[in-house]
């Protein structure tokens, strides 16, 4: 005897994403709204360190909200101060102190989780609520350019381990994203401009209008104007919530997510110890894959000066030290390996358009590092 | 500004549930086509002790199977032998193992990890896989009548913690089941007795013709008569499989997963210190659950006779001493912590069909249980 039975279901997701400003302000019913399950819903907050340093009265005003909003939610314990960056990802402590959270608390599965931080923190709480209880809900509150129009958006989560960039995780999408554009407002430098890099990325594969509108925005955008930022973001983030939505958001097939310049991007941080930021990373990364477009007779030098351009002019540097030598090289075989065996790597073949390919030639690549460092030099002259 | 995306999409899943025999044998195909991903798949098998006691030669018979389909899949390491039952989730260090096996043999996204046991080592590997590279490929080859027809085709997996059962795990559908019915043969009397109170749960509450055909074969199943056993578990896996199909396969809203007499059973396995095991718990579980409905009135005498004898007659207890005392009240407040504040508990408002309740009287269930200590001596008296 031998009987088959094909089981066959969708399950499906919704979740808001929404764009706001004083989101802790007791008059905004926003959050509360979110948390209130009908029977006074239980939120446990995790605050990344440096969002808890930058705003110093964050921890306060949170009381004062759930204070104001007693009928909607309850803290159920104080709010839980975590590391911000890769550090909350490398260290098992953080999620498993969350994992524990859910236990003393009572945490279940109609209660929520509040991560207010970066892209790393939000991974790391994502973690830790996903596999308690089989998932507690989870409220992404993302305080970065670079959460706020890519990570927190999405459905993934994850930690890291045995010196692998989240080699732990799971998809689950959240329960809701809530970006405040206050949170800006008090990133430094780098963080203000990083997150830049993903909505680049995004324009030069899929959208033509969008990058010649961040070529026009270009000067005040680095010059932190907050409007044209704002209106980055949420083209950006949209973007990225169709690219998931259109597909495959698990990635169960092959299909890949938005990675344009991110398999040097990924090998550049690993090599500077993390000193070069994710997406400062990135902007190289696109900068190096262009330059390998270009090279590969895919765009025009035009269409290149103009991706160069934009990303000088925005402020990252297009070449650092760890594209040198053989290390980069290295980093395209443990991409290869990432994706299981057959290498996809995305590359342009006109500004707007990607294109996917199945083999990079090592000898251009070496060409296209040595090309991004006459272009950084020519950079610091001019400027 | 104040700006709201509505992310909407759904997850299609698909696997197949597949009842055969003799799945070893170089001649068959099925397990080789399974793990052939077209470019050689990488397979890593963890077995449970139980299953390699009780099948001294399936080691030998894993390879020389990998020999035979080696241009189909290869064994990345050595079989992983774990204890068998809650043992392989309370400790976890067994999870861990694997977790690292994957590191170790860079086991990815497009190989296998292949699961052979009973429902307790394949939630455990289940876990393991799940939450690395955010899911490796898992085939479960379940191998008690319980993981057959029940847990093993479903969508869930968990590890115990804070002495809390499945306190850690996700919903992720597997690749693949496939059920070898030859693993049966070994069973022990308890274990495969077991799993057929699974079958009487399902067919209470949904389906009055397989309980009718349970009654009829009750004998020839304790008598461990193979056919009638292969059509029970496929039945009831089907029912399984529909329920979960039906509606919220990941239950995210209220609804439930088919718990008829479960909140008892769960209750009374922890008190016994895991010596009662999961089926024979809830067979006293629906015995208590079917009293009670008899005794608020929702069904006739002759229907809970009728149910109390197909139980008894399977060679199930109707009681058990943990059952008596204050303990079994405290597991109904804890269901409902469980549930997230409202209690739901399934009924019967007559054989074939279950009716949720949302309280319970306590001085019923008391009764309740009298009634069951009097089945039992009535049994053992006419025994």
């Amino acid at each position: 005897m031998k009987r088959i039975i094909e089981q066959s279901f969708a399950v499906p997701y919704t979740y808001p994403v929404i764009f706001s400003q004083n989101i802790f302000d007791e008059g905004d019913d926003t959050l509360a709204g979110l948390l209130d399950n009908g029977k006074g819903g239980k939120a446990y907050f995790v605050i990344d360190s440096g969002v808890a340093v930058a705003h110093p009265s964050l921890l306060e005003q949170i009381k004062e909200y759930a204070d104001a909003h007693a009928a909607q939610f309850k803290l159920c314990a104080e709010p839980l101060i975590v590391p911000g960056g890769e550090a909350s990802k490398n260290d098992p402590q953080y999620y498993e102190k969350i994992v524990e959270a859910t236990h003393l608390y009572g945490i279940d599965r109609h209660s929520y989780i509040v991560a207010i931080g970066g892209g790393a923190v939000l991974d790391m709480v994502g973690f830790a609520a996903a596999i308690s209880h089989r998932g507690i809900r989870l409220i992404r509150i993302p305080t970065t350019v670079l959460s706020q129009n890519d990570s927190a958006v999405g459905v993934k989560n994850g930690i890291n381990s045995f010196g692998k960039k989240n080699y732990l995780g799971t998809f689950a999408p959240p329960f809701a994203v809530l970006n405040d554009f206050n949170f800006l407002q008090t990133l430094d430098e780098r963080d203000w401009r990083s997150g830049i890099s993903e909505a680049i990325k995004v324009a030069l594969i899929k959208d033509l209008d969008f990058f010649e509108w961040i070529e026009d925005h270009a000067i005040s955008l680095a010059n932190r104007e907050m409007e044209p930022m704002q209106e980055l973001i949420v083209r950006c983030a949209q973007m990225h919530l169709d690219h998931i939505a259109g597909k495959d958001p698990f990635e169960m097939g092959s299909s890949r997510p938005l990675d344009f310049g991110h398999w040097a991007a990924h090998k550049m941080e690993h090599l500077s110890g993390y000193e070069i930021r994710h997406g400062e990373a990135v902007a190289m990364g696109i900068a190096l894959d262009s330059t390998y477009s270009y090279l590969k007779g895919m765009i025009s030098e035009e269409e290149l000066q103009r991706i160069v351009s934009v990303i000088s002019r925005l402020g990252f540097h297009l070449y650092n030290e760890v594209l040198s030598g053989d290390m980069l090289l290295k980093g395209l075989e443990e991409f290869r390996e990432h994706l299981g065996g057959e290498l996809t790597i995305m590359l342009l073949s006109k500004l707007g358009l990607g294109k996917e390919v199945h083999e990079m030639d090592q000898t251009l690549i070496v060409a296209a590092v040595e090309k991004l460092k006459a272009f950084q030099a020519d950079r610091l002259i001019t400027n």
